[in-house]
């Protein structure tokens, strides 16, 4: 089997992350419920996956992270809390699902406005609209990294400097980013990043979060025990308290921790050098390829490991349904969650095949996948 | 070191829950994200996973069980979706804050009213004062199944039947009991029941969630993918996905799967009973103790391996430390995330320390545990 769904969700991790998830198993308590022994080396795991993860998403300090089970959730929270009542939000046509559905619930629901910053059919943010919706003002933009369709990199770094002219915060989703791409939220300028643990940090699922700037206050969407305070009616506001409530993923966390350790090893600049080559060797590839086109793939400022291709105007689910079948290729077909991105591309009703890579995929198996790409689009 | 801390989290797992874990970790793709082999692997040990709760807590089928992070997060997303804009809720003076605060939230931002029925000092609740707070009517109760601090259990089927008398809703908090206790929340009358994996299902932390009874609708809390509709704005209404957003912690289910299936083996009637002689064992010896108050203990219909005690006035901090430092057994002191309980049992000040046990304690160790308290009490 070759498994090109990485960007759902790394299948092969670093040994020491499955290691390291079954030892916390077998000897964690519960983080800050107790002052003994297990509950301490519990605090200790998610301190360390705290600071790693600060430093790899360059985030002010270790208590400016805040844990949650996926980039979704954590974008939900951003979003709910940095978005007042009657507020008006900015996205993209990139966005993912993730972002859209939680503006559209305030927009319904508390009386947001919401403006979709268009992308043309090549994936390109239409940077032009981008800075005419910013005229009137805003309250947040909320904006994604990098496509989780075509894998191309917006430049966030442009797009969060005009959303703080406009008055506007900036929440970042790098759910395909982050450990996929060097990535400094102080110097791209993002208030707030989402991430997700089980994608280019190589940890277990059930693992995610939001690293917050000093003097951004994302008040709680979730309340309840935070083992401290506890006759104050409502959650704490201190990070990264404020934004966890209950028992926090202490075994999961552990895993985080030895995925995060394991791209300090590779280092995060040779990660994404690896991923641009894979994702640059399989695109030449498709790309001659009769029948295949490639989507997007130059509406950004780099790639990071997605090559999503329409096969001779089939139906993307036959088609992976092929790869998977006769040839044993992991891909995804269907809309991904990103519909706004389809409409632009014009892959509405075929979907796309998405073919995406991680720190382990080899140039071999790019290469069976272009021959079996060929295969499927052939007949 | 003797663990009495399984309350807070269960910390020996039966063996296949760490294996069933890291063998997920490397195999797993994204549940529904995929139809290749590796996702439909992780979709299938998520059903495994959602039936086993389901026949486990007697929830209707495997798609009315949704899961989330922790149980805070599931009450979160039942109490927040079931109580409308002013809507007026009723719960008790034993709930954990991850009942009173999200009620607490809805009061101060939408207008709800929430009112508490009290427990005495002894623990038990006060049926007429609750009886009398469901006279104006209601649209949900929220009560927890047993109390975290003093573990006693509380005749939840009769508040049920009565919060259905007077028109409301009855969400059940099962932190402490699902897996220590039979659960049947057909015959219980609960409307939702919120559990958590990682106590009495012996699973991993990072898993929970909440059965929904069939004619019952939770709308979604948070918004995001859901690996199907991607083209519809709001996030699906049909369970178990409306209650999930972004991908769901297969790596972790896995283990609940294994946690769950060791209840099966051993039989939710023999474990409780189990608990409940260790129970009886350690409370007897410390109300011998001179100068030690269990307290609740006789509030409730039942126990679920947890004794929680005041040690001679004295702050339960110290007690606990005591304990762990001088005796290496682990305790948790404080306040428990219980501030009303606290204030009934007049322990508001110096906390308790809170003994609590599982499937796995042996009768040895509640000797030795008693012994420690003694030596404790004693100077």
């Amino acid at each position: 089997m070759i498994y090109f769904d990485n960007a759902a969700t790394t299948r092969r991790k670093p040994p020491e992350v499955a290691e390291a998830v079954a030892a916390a198993i077998g000897s964690f308590g519960g983080v800050g419920r107790g002052v003994h022994e297990a509950s301490l080396d519990a605090g200790m795991a998610v301190y360390d996956a705290r600071d790693k993860v600060a430093r790899l998403l360059g985030a002010p300090s270790a208590a400016r992270v805040s844990f949650a089970a996926n980039a979704t959730m954590a974008l939900n929270i951003a979003l709910a809390g940095l978005l007042p009542v009657g507020g008006r939000a900015v996205t993209t046509a990139a966005s993912h699902n993730s972002v859209l559905r939680p503006l559209y619930k305030a927009r319904d629901e508390r009386g947001c406005t919401v403006d979709v910053a268009p992308v043309g059919p090549d994936g390109a943010l239409d940077f032009a609209a981008y800075e005419r919706l910013l005229e009137g003002g805003a309250d947040l933009v909320a904006a994604t990294h990098a496509s989780n369709l075509t894998g191309d990199v917006y430049d966030v770094a442009r797009m969060a400097r005009l959303a703080h002219e406009a008055g506007a915060l900036f929440v970042l989703d790098a759910a395909q980013t982050a450990g996929a791409l060097p990535l400094d939220m102080g110097a791209l300028g993002a208030d707030v990043v989402c991430f997700t643990g089980h994608k280019g940090l190589y940890g277990p699922q059930g693992t995610g979060g939001l690293a917050v700037a000093e003097g951004v206050d994302v008040p709680p969407l979730l309340e309840g025990g935070s083992g401290t305070h506890s006759f104050d009616e409502r959650h704490p506001r201190f990070m990264p308290e404020a934004l966890e409530a209950g028992t926090v993923n202490a075994h999961g966390l552990a895993g985080l921790a030895a995925g995060v350790a394991y791209l300090e090893r590779e280092g995060v600049g040779n990660v994404a050098a690896r991923l641009r080559a894979l994702t640059e060797r399989f695109e030449a590839g498709a790309l001659a390829v009769p029948g295949v086109r490639v989507l997007g793939g130059r509406g950004g400022i780099d790639r990071c490991g997605i090559v999503a291709v329409d096969v001779a105007g089939a139906d993307s689910a036959l088609a992976a349904d092929r790869l998977s079948n006769e040839f044993g290729i992991c891909t995804r077909a269907g809309a991904h969650c990103a519909p706004l991105m389809h409409r632009a591309l014009g892959t509405e009703e075929r979907g796309a095949v998405r073919f995406s890579f991680s720190s382990f995929t080899t140039e071999d198996e790019i290469d069976e996948g272009l021959e079996a790409l060929a295969a499927v689009a052939s007949k």
